[in-house]
């Protein structure tokens, strides 16, 4: 069958794919190896290249090409395909080139004086430079609500985490809500009764690189298609055939980074195990933040919470730095479930992270929506603290609103996916304790390939075959149901 | 004034040095950093990039812009760069692609194979593969040398090397191949009756890096503007703006890797005092691949083998590997300057160095001119490696005409850059003694900063502003004049 402007359009993103394995090699190189000097030239390559993919996306034949491919015998995993590269042109089109532009100025001022705003707790000088990002936001969410018929804010939303609305969130969250506060105090009530050994360092680093990248193999990480470095900020980049993660070390603590790695894990394995025949094509990409945070969630709170991974780390952190107390398995589980309120998002346990969204989202919401300004931040953030977390914000800004690289950067809409991800992992476990019943027994004996097994199938290889809802159905049996998120929460902390 | 036509052409390079900025990170990483399973894809993303590239370079808009600007009112620089701009432009658009893409597989078909052929010795495979390289490369050669009226091989040796020719490597080679080996000999004769003192290893790995570093920052290397990394071959690459230099270690020696290292350090400081403001601009660019060399080697060899250099590193090795006899500063010079007949290229001392060089083009000269075949190389190889150094490679291809990644690759043209660098750099330290007649009594007090003075101001910072002869004028008041070798091999090695 023929079927020639598809095959144009594949054509094109297979080249776009190629030219964005270099921004994201030189992304990773950024963070990672890139000596000062190189900052202001590797900008304007960076952006270069960006103007170029953004000419590509926005070449008015590309649409033309879309509207015959339609009509074009397609196969069902094309028809996919093309769906997605529908919803990657509307995205690449929907904004006039002048409003990206001021996006683009307004949110690199706010960025870098934001470096210096927020050690200096100066949320007056960081209000100024964010009220044009604020403004450009809600220029950006009327047009995209316009074009698409979503609310404003979903709109934005739907950049990063296709299909979910407001109306979701503001169920899932508000149910949240309730049962949060209780559960936290009946947690740390429990916990208050327990010894917990702290580990005694220095923990060099080249041992804790070493032991890092053991889990890694553990995890299943193929360390022949990717690399473990390090960067002030960890995250997972480069592209599926050269996964770059990162991490950060430090000596007088190795747990941070460890439990980091395993995150980072999650997101290089679901990268890795994208369909191969496809990569280059948007329906090869992974589903969405969320469903991304979900594998990253997996790994790090699923798997790295269970009893049965602090069993198999214990020999680990043994012979990479001597045996002690507080390596004995049930302590270590102990020391990795510990649940504490703090003012920090990135530090946040699993118990307590999604306050830290709730809060953000309940702030960011009306932001765009123009019911509130920045001025009222403070107040609110602090009143959502106190509420939640049962924390004093007042004054501290620095750990307070200015905590957060989001907002400087006009990134509004993404932090519900971290607690949507954190949802969706708990509903993937319930779904593979159904098919492995002795899934924990399993889990306990060191053997991890039930759960990776699952998650390739049902995940990973289907990148974006699939709507978010189709996916979660196909994989699980329902769409996302937060219930199995609290009854994780109650099984691991109050069973 | 207007300038239009050239302002329009020098946005074009500007937004190539860009995009060209992504693909020498991306190719430093491939050599330094990429695991094996990301091969295929780095080398779709980096071809797709080459060919936007050409296609840019290829634009029918930019000739005709072109002949424009000739007639507009530019600067003495603006023309400088217009002349580098036509010569740039000439070459992108002397080939029709499809010449380019044969080019393109014959060399990586032949590369491939060659990486096994070599280790098994196995010339008959090579000679199939390399074949259909010389026949394209024989066809490149008919094309450009119609197109510039010159010889079929110089027509080659002008992409690397402008404004040299045949006739003027013959007379200097000629005159080179009537002493050297003579001056090989009566240096040889003079150094067996030297005592020198081989250094005892280990030389653990860490303390060498530290050491390369350490002597890098000697020789005025810029790490905020640049790194130094491991890779198998050794090479200097990146960007002006952010040089990535590699090394390779050896626990069993330093001596190696830290020449090494000195050598990339002058390929290196070329880069980083290119005129930055007319960075993206092919006036900005280095003058040609034997000046490229004539730092280098002005580096390693004009510095690294004079005897206040060993006087400099001497306390360097002492603090890195604990004090030993061989670190005395007398025999860590003979060390340095230890000349010695060998197969290898690549390990080759600065006075046997130019036999292998004259050896390759007195074969790959006739190969292009169609006046010898592959299959007549062995005997040929032979027969002027006993002539030129006294040594049999009979039956030993893997260390004669295979140990080049040269011509599997179809690099042909460039060999006599290696050699016409070291004259130059001779050349430039007769001119620096001229105007610093102490010179030598400050590099041995290990004051180096006359050298860069004078290699920064009359040659890194005019980059190509002026064509090789008039740059040579300029900076030593002579043209290419090989004497000033012959006479620095005799007042180190004979005086």
């Amino acid at each position: 069958m023929s079927t020639p402007a598809y095959d144009t359009i594949a054509a094109t993103y297979t080249r776009m794919h190629h030219l964005g394995h270099l921004g994201s090699i030189a992304g990773w190189d950024r963070a990672a190896n890139m000596p000062p000097k190189g900052n202001e030239a590797r900008a304007a390559a960076l952006s270069e290249l960006a103007a170029l993919l953004h000419r590509l996306r926005t070449d008015p034949k590309l649409a033309e090409q879309i509207e015959h491919a339609e009509q074009e015998p397609l196969s069902e995993m094309q028809r996919a395909n093309l769906r997605e590269i529908r919803r990657d042109w509307r995205h690449a089109n929907a904004l006039p080139e002048s409003l990206v532009q001021r996006r683009q100025i307004a949110s690199s001022r706010c960025e870098h004086a934001w470096r210096k705003q927020r050690p200096a707790n100066d949320w007056a000088g960081f209000v100024e430079n964010f009220r044009p990002v604020l403004a450009v936001a809600r220029e950006e969410a009327a047009l995209l609500s316009e074009q698409t018929g979503l609310s404003k804010y979903d709109a934005l939303m739907d950049r990063f985490e296709p299909g979910m609305t407001s109306a979701t969130v503001d169920r899932v969250f508000g149910d949240v809500r309730q049962w949060l506060p209780g559960l936290i105090q009946r947690v740390r009530g429990r916990q208050a009764r327990e010894t917990v050994v702290a580990p005694v360092g220095p923990f060099p680093v080249d041992r804790q690189r070493a032991l890092c990248e053991q889990v890694m193999r553990q995890l299943g990480f193929d360390f022949e298609g990717g690399r473990l470095d390090v960067s002030t900020h960890p995250f997972c980049g480069g592209v599926p055939e050269d996964v770059r993660m990162t991490t950060r070390f430090d000596p007088d603590g190795f747990l941070s980074s460890l439990m980091g790695t395993v995150h980072e894990t999650g997101h290089g394995r679901y990268e890795q195990n994208l369909p191969r025949d496809w990569l280059g094509q948007p329906m090869a990409e992974a589903r969405s933040m969320a469903l991304h945070e979900s594998q990253s969630l997996s790994f790090e709170m699923q798997l790295g919470g269970h009893p049965g991974f602090a069993k198999l780390l214990a020999p680990m952190l043994a012979q990479a730095f001597g045996d002690q107390p507080a390596f004995e398995p049930g302590n270590l589980h102990r020391l990795i479930t510990r649940v504490k309120p703090g003012l920090i998002r990135v530090d946040a346990d699993e118990v307590t992270y999604p306050a830290h969204v709730i809060l953000r989202y309940e702030i960011e919401r009306p932001l765009i929506e123009g019911d509130i300004e920045p001025d009222d931040i403070p107040a609110l953030w602090d009143a959502k603290m106190q509420e939640l977390l049962g924390l004093d914000t007042r004054g501290n800004f620095k750990d307070g609103p200015l905590q957060d690289v989001h907002w400087p950067e006009g990134l509004i809409g993404y932090f519900p996916c971290y607690s949507l991800g954190a949802m969706f992992a708990a509903q993937w476990f319930a779904a593979i304790r159904r098919a492995v019943p002795d899934l924990d027994q399993r889990i306990a004996a060191g053997n991890l390939a039930p759960v990776f097994d699952w998650l390739r199938e049902n995940i990973w290889t289907q990148a974006s075959r699939w709507t978010t809802d189709e996916l979660a159905l196909r994989a699980s049996g329902e769409v996302l149901n937060p219930a199995h998120f609290k009854a994780h929460l109650q099984a691991r902390y109050l069973g």
